[in-house]
């Protein structure tokens, strides 16, 4: 087989050649299905949209998978995908909140975060402009944790099929300090933590539906927590268990840990931290703030001897500036967390039955 | 702060006790919005189906991360979204589909699969029976590739804002062998090889859509390729580059290869495997199966001097049986692959515009 081109076919090789070295551009203003192609679309795509923004040596590559040396350690790999609705809210949009999710939830397996990985499914017809957005708000998000979304993936979606734009993230980091955590872990007597005021991302959701007639001044908790946990773990040794409060809230992690380690978590209300307009609007819609989505604020589980230390080292971080210590591990009731109501009655704090807040990441 | 039950207290939470020991089921038929909450909802679904399925010391946990050792060396990264339709389809699922493409990802990239991350958003109403086949058919998948599925994810969305059931899978693997592969290092020489007969997965599909009135005896080739490209990779030192040809099929591939490495591919079409039935297909569909997905087939780049040796290689194992080579790397024109057609005549295989087969993978 032999192809050696007429002067003629050169000409148009050429012109050919010319077009193709353009920088890459989105002609369309909304995403098409040819955007999901693996052809010149997805192509310009790529390049115009996700490369611009997140363009990194790894990612830049465009190979099947992103490769990179390790030392020999621990890791930690984790996933989250993201449907909040709506995709634009006070305080941040799907894309950070994306990777705030998994830099955090890679932050409370103890490890440093190191790459990420984000997979869009794109409805067709979701403005590009919305994507960019969302894309430049991922890497703004991914610089401010230390990490680089080094593979990503694209799919679209017809028309109906999906809500604008749902985001996969997929992380790894490296756990560098030598701890066990877990929340099977947690024994009688250790004390447990919050960072900060509870339920702010969840409600600031709920108002930017427009659903209630409320102009509260609340933005998302959306954040990034890597340095206020790597803080607490470089300062305080007994730390037991790390999580971050997102969907189900503070009372979701507070039954996880009474059932894995079989204990009781007493928690007194009056010591929870939470915004007077989240307040006010957990009481106009009849929810409980301990089961409003957080996403930037940690439980932590420590060693009651070292619950003042862990405190203080919180409160060192912006992040932690209001963190407080909201109760206690007990033996009994095992596998329970009740809770000392502000009124002076005790009642148990049970996982949550229905979604009073679908889509709220 | 001290709580002591009562006798009768103590009797009902006892009772308490006793419910929530019983083994998780899903008592609905389909997904609900609850089942996305991280509430009571999703503990029984995560309980009942996933880990019943996909079950695993490091799942197992349900920590915010699976933490694992490693050895000092290279990983590899990768994620890719699912949003096959039919979910259902000759020959696999969205399940299977989803395992073997990021196996197949960290395949190709060089590395031993190792774990995967598992992402779903679920549309409210998605029958219970149907998402524990695909999760299932992901376990089957898991084992048959030798990886373990260590962290998830479910969302729930509402009715209308998806389509069943779209799939997240990332992945890591370890890079065992000493090989720099990428398509940017093809070169002048170097042959073109697939590993088997292509577009039989996005044929299919679309059949399993039944828009065309064809009643062909086809079955997707969606399978995991780490082991025929582990056996190549050992025995052959000249591979350049390695790709799965899915989305965009045999041709998106060729094309990525030009453009990277700055070379022609010149590709012969006589010497493409194609089965007699996706061939019709095509016919039917005015479409050139060389743009169809594949969910199981590789396009090899190496030295031209191995190209007998690596031919032999990967016909050595049952999913290479009809490798074949399909054509050679020459310098020019470089950026463009060249076909010469069964007809004798010469045309230039370009990026797909457009997208003829959406949602194939």
């Amino acid at each position: 087989m032999s192809i050696t081109p007429t002067e003629r076919e050169q000409r148009v090789l050429d012109r050919i050649d010319q077009v193709r070295r353009r920088p890459a551009r989105v002609r369309e203003e909304r995403v098409t299905l040819a955007h999901g192609s693996g052809g010149k679309a997805t192509k310009n795509l790529i390049e115009a949209v996700f490369l611009a923004s997140l363009g990194n040596p790894l990612l830049d590559r465009l190979e099947d998978g992103a490769v990179f040396p390790v030392d020999a350690g621990r890791l930690a790999l984790t996933t989250d995908s993201f449907v909040v609705s709506p995709l634009f809210f006070p305080g941040g949009n799907i894309g950070d909140l994306a990777v705030n999710g998994t830099v955090n939830d890679l932050a409370v397996s103890g490890a440093r975060p190191l790459h990420l990985t984000a997979g869009f499914i794109l409805e067709e017809g979701f403005p590009i402009a919305d994507l960019t957005g969302i894309v430049a708000s991922m890497a703004a998000a991914a610089r401010a944790a230390g990490v680089r979304i080094v593979a990503g993936d694209t799919k679209v979606v017809q028309r109906g099929k999906a809500d604008g734009c749902y985001i996969n993230t997929a992380g790894i980091g490296v756990v560098e300090h030598d701890v066990a955590l877990g929340v099977d872990t947690a024994r009688p007597g250790d004390a447990v933590l919050v960072s900060g005021p509870i339920g702010a991302h969840g409600v600031t959701i709920m108002l930017a539906r427009g659903e209630l007639d409320i102009d509260a001044d609340l933005v998302s908790d959306t954040a990034p927590v890597h340095e206020l946990v790597a803080g607490l773990l470089a300062a305080v040794p007994g730390v037991r268990a790390l999580r971050d409060a997102t969907r189900g809230g503070v009372a979701t992690i507070l039954n996880e840990i009474a059932e894995a380690a079989n204990v009781a978590v007493l928690v007194d209300e009056a010591a929870v931290p939470v915004q007077a307009p989240v307040r006010g609007a957990c009481e106009l819609l009849g929810i409980d703030p301990l089961y409003v989505a957080c996403e930037g604020r940690i439980v932590v589980v420590v060693d009651g001897a070292a619950a003042d230390e862990a405190l203080a080292v919180l409160r060192t971080h912006p992040l932690g500036a209001q963190a407080a210590v909201i109760g206690r591990i007990a033996a009994d009731p095992p596998g329970l967390v009740l809770l000392n109501t502000a009124f002076g009655g005790t009642r148990i704090v049970d996982l949550l039955v229905g979604d009073p807040l679908p889509r709220i990441c």
